[in-house]
């Protein structure tokens, strides 16, 4: 599936767009869409500017942090993530948010692959990175950050997985991605 | 990581909340929260009733629907999926969103499990179900959906998964998952 594909008995168009928000990290706007039978219809659609996602591994183990989230009123473990500020390169947001929040640097991180989180109402498109040859320094996390940093022996990923213990989409996907490919 | 465990170094707490946005699928807060040491914060939150989506196999093929998704401006091929209703069983959407987005009737489906797609701005938490022994009828599709249904061949999903083909989240835990398992 790539950007250049024609599908056009598929495609709406936005005839016109109220802003309803715009905030530090997404913006909202209700939108007017011409549907493909030229009927109309409304959406709402959350513009985000994207994110990184870093799959960090040392001595057989993956690194998580663990971070209370609002929006979903619940402690959550991830993989180290961020957003992607504008005019900055992925790969630059992929090596501060590893900095950041689990205070690694690697001479080995490189992209897999990327993935829309919520393409229903939400732009979000995210980056995912691999970090192996990682050495640790000290977190350098913002002001209105607070989080543990978790790591878990990747043999005991699987057990985990099938328990449910995962509960959040990118890290689901980076823990899979171990289990297939390590 | 349950709902029951205790992080209270990592919890904020939401103070005050304003209401920017109370559409069809989504509502947005602006939100005051007090962070873990005292001091104060902003966030913006996307409240969503939830969704599922399914992992749909029939001899030998993964189901998936393509279509033109408004916030990312982009067709996307996804496994099935749809927001969960006020007052409705994820188990009963599940049924629902097989039948009317490709036409398919299950015996046997069940619940792998839960995730949030984009804990950081959304409260959005798909239940991820796999069906099995599926018989087809017709396609039920709201108004307003225009999607063709795909189908690929269990054995080419691995190639499609490495090359970037897959570009959604619970569709790529799906592949990953059938990876792992099948």
């Amino acid at each position: 599936m790539t950007n250049d594909e024609s599908f056009d008995h598929l495609r709406e168009k936005v005839t016109s767009s109220t802003e309803i928000f715009n905030g530090k990290i997404i913006k909202v706007t209700h939108d007017d869409v011409l549907l493909p039978n030229g009927s109309t219809s409304k959406r709402e659609v959350v513009h985000h500017n994207g994110a990184v996602a870093i799959i960090a591994i040392h001595e057989e183990h993956l690194y998580f942090v663990r971070q209370y989230r609002t929006p979903t009123e619940e402690v959550i473990l991830e993989i180290p993530a961020g957003k992607v500020e504008k005019h900055e390169a992925p790969d630059d947001t992929a090596k501060k948010e590893l900095k950041e929040e689990i205070g690694a640097v690697s001479t080995d991180i490189r992209k897999l692959y990327e993935f829309y989180t919520a393409p229903g109402f939400a732009s979000e498109l995210i980056h995912l990175y691999i970090a192996e040859d990682i050495k640790f320094e000290d977190q350098a996390l913002e002001n209105d950050e607070f989080l543990d940093i978790v790591k878990i022996p990747v043999n005991s990923l699987k057990e985990k997985l099938e328990s449910g213990y995962f509960r959040d989409a990118k890290t689901i996907i980076a823990v899979q991605y171990i289990l297939l490919n390590l």
